[in-house]
This record gives C-alpha cells, sequence and structure tokens, in this order.
C-alpha cells in the first residue's frame, strides 16, 4: 500500500439491528478506525435482505421474493454515508484487516444461521471475502453474532471466537469446529495465530458506551497484530 | 424528575443523511449522552417521509402518497434498536433538554426546508415540541441543517444558531427573523438567553471523528446551561 495508515474493510449487511447491520456498532467501528489515524472503506453483498423488519413494531413487512424488501447493499448504503462498495470488488491485497460489525443481518442476510444454526450456508461473496482474507493473512475481526459467520467458514482451522457467555451460540460454534471463549461485553478474544479477533458488543453491552468501549478495544487489538 | 441524571430527548427524522437522520450524527448524539451519565429517550412523528432515496444510486426510489415510501416513525426506530416513542407524547416537563440530528430528514421530513427554503413549513408535531420546550425553558440544540428548523419556529424570539459558513443558508435563516454566527466544523454556538445550542457538523465536518467532536462538545455545553 502506498498510504501507511492501516486500511480497513467493513463489511456491512443492512441498516437496522433487527434485519441488517447494528447501527451503533457499525459506527463506533468507523469512529474507532478513523480516530485512530486509519482508513476504512465499507463494503456490502448485492443481495436481498432475508426479510424486512419495521423496528417500530418488530413485524415482518416483507419476505424474501416480495417485491417491497430491501437490498442489502443499498440499505448498508445509509451507514457509510453512500460511500460503499460491492463485496463482489474486495481485493483482500489491498487491506491491512476485515471487519464484520453485527445486528441480525450478519445471521440473515449473510448467512442463515439464524434459521439454520451450525448446518446455516454463508453468501457467496462473504465466504469468498473471508476466505481471500484468511490466505492473505489480513486480519478477520466480527462483533457480537458476526462471529458465527467466520466459524462457518474458518472453522476447520481450529479458530478461535466469542460471542460472549450464551451456551447454546457457543455449542453451535463447536458444533462448527471452532473454538469459543467466553468474554464480558467490552473484552476482546484475539486469536493470534489466526489472525481473528472478536468481542461481545451487543450480545452482552448494556448500553452505546459498552460497544464504543468494545469495538475501541478491537481496533487497537487489530492495530497490535498488524504491528 | 426523580431521577438526577439529566434527560435528553432526541429528535429523529428518518434513518440515512439522504432521506432522514444523518447516522454518525444522531448514535455520536446518543453516545455522548450516554457517557456523561445522562439519559435519553429517542422520538420521531409518526408521518411519512417527503421520499426515499437509494443512498447506493442516489436515486430517489419513492415519493410522498407512493405505498413503497417509508414512515418517519418506523425508519428513526432503527437507530434507537426499537426503543422510541412517538413525537406527539412528548411532554417538555420530563426533560432537560430536546436534540436535533441533522441529515436531509430534517428538511424534508421535519419541515420542507430543503424545498421551501424560509418559507417553510414545520411538521405540526415537530412545532408543537420546539414551543413547548421554549415555553419550559430546558435546551433545545440542533446539529448540521437542523437549526433551520428551530429557526423557523423561534425566528421572531430573535435567537442565535450556526449552520457552519454557508452564505445562503445563513441568509435564509436571517430571513425567518433568527441571526446566523459563523462556526467551525466541530465548534458549538450557544445561545444563553433563549437556551439554544447549535453546530455544523456534516455541514463542515470532515470525518466521523469531527462528528464525534462536535456532539460532545454540544453536549457539554448543554450540561453547563443545565447546571
Amino acid at each position: 500500500m502506498i498510504d501507511d495508515a492501516p486500511k480497513f474493510a467493513v463489511v456491512l449487511s443492512g441498516c437496522g439491528v433487527f434485519d441488517g447491520s447494528e447501527i451503533h456498532e457499525a459506527v463506533m467501528t468507523l469512529l474507532a478506525i478513523d480516530e485512530t489515524g486509519c482508513k476504512y472503506q465499507c463494503f456490502a453483498p448485492n443481495t436481498w435482505q432475508a426479510k424486512t423488519v419495521d423496528h417500530f413494531t418488530g413485524n415482518a413487512t416483507a419476505l424474501a421474493g416480495d417485491d417491497e424488501n430491501r437490498n442489502v447493499l443499498a440499505e448498508s448504503a445509509r451507514i457509510a454515508r453512500g460511500d460503499i462498495k460491492d463485496l463482489s470488488t474486495f481485493d483482500a491485497k489491498d487491506f491491512d484487516a476485515i471487519i464484520f460489525p453485527g445486528g441480525f443481518g450478519a445471521a440473515m442476510n449473510l448467512s442463515d444461521f439464524a434459521v439454520k444454526g451450525p448446518a446455516c450456508e454463508v453468501n457467496t461473496e462473504v465466504e469468498r471475502a473471508i476466505k481471500d482474507a484468511y490466505q492473505e493473512r489480513i486480519v478477520i475481526a466480527a462483533m457480537c453474532i458476526a462471529p458465527t459467520v467466520i466459524a462457518r467458514v474458518l472453522g476447520k482451522n481450529k479458530i478461535t471466537v466469542t460471542i460472549g457467555k450464551d451456551k447454546a451460540i457457543a455449542a453451535g460454534i463447536n458444533k462448527m469446529g471452532a473454538f469459543h471463549e467466553d468474554k464480558e461485553a467490552t473484552e476482546v478474544c484475539v486469536d493470534e495465530e489466526n489472525r481473528i479477533v472478536t468481542t461481545p458488543c451487543y450480545m452482552l453491552g448494556k448500553s452505546i458506551k459498552d460497544i464504543r468501549e468494545g469495538t475501541r478495544n478491537m481496533i487497537d487489538e487489530i492495530l497490535e497484530l498488524i504491528d
């Protein structure tokens, strides 16, 4: 890279905790990257949401295949203020790390873990991005429920991740071949060998200042691995 | 109030800079409130967006009256993780301050300033909330383009606000009876007499760390007025 500043790819999964990226986690990630003098580029897969949820009522207003259902890339663009790229254009050689914020979008749009658990399938472009990142030895980071996606793709490599302290999800992660490490809300699980960094965020976080602290800890740990 | 912690009402206008609340400004406001030990409750008017914009392409996908157009309260709920109330239930007596983040939603949904300039009309519930807040002498704060809404409602009270350094918008604010003070991206304009606090955010801010700094400065100034 010409510019010395570490460069992060941030992969979004929509815009809103119940059907896309958890907004606070995504925005706090962008803040921690920016304030540490690093650069980011947002990405999202150009695909349809599993469903669209009215965040006021909590009801699904559209399912996959419905005309009113929303596109993951177009919704993710809201968090990125329009500055976002189709994940199919992601090249791991251009980045020092790739980060997956949480929210149900990670378990409904990037994968179908929310429905199928450890037998889930992962979106083709998401799987390719994770495999390329692992191959290139750039850091892979994920927060909240998103480590399940990493576990599904890289489980056979005996990676270690955290989603906090939920026993059922931890068992699912084990079933996919990965190890799970219990962590508190703002703590970070660092798998140095595999260069994977994960943190619980809203799996355990009580309010937005916990998300602020956890994402900042995550970025600091990533920067240590990059150095 | 029973609880000692200052309580903020945050009024959202959708979810996304081009047709709703600017997400970074809204989220950084929630962070600054939470980390200073204060409480917040999000509100939004239960009304339809002026239009819905695809944030990837920049094109309008639905206009007012179209079935596919989105509801301001339901979209704002995404930023609030579902914990949001209809603005019609806002009671100024329950709060120490009311804050309006920016984004085109402020100038398209809370008012139609984006179309009509200083001759704009303000959403009925938004107007009531601002007038009640002024009457009760709680602090009124606004960022980015949102001070135009405050100027429209309270201009005749000779209030002073900032939207940064844009001469055309500043002239519009003057036309509505208010004074405009030029400010840099992260600076705050404080009208002590009228208890109004405004800051430019993305009118001038270059990246998310400027929004972080500006919103934190804004909350600190509000807390000084409350003390």
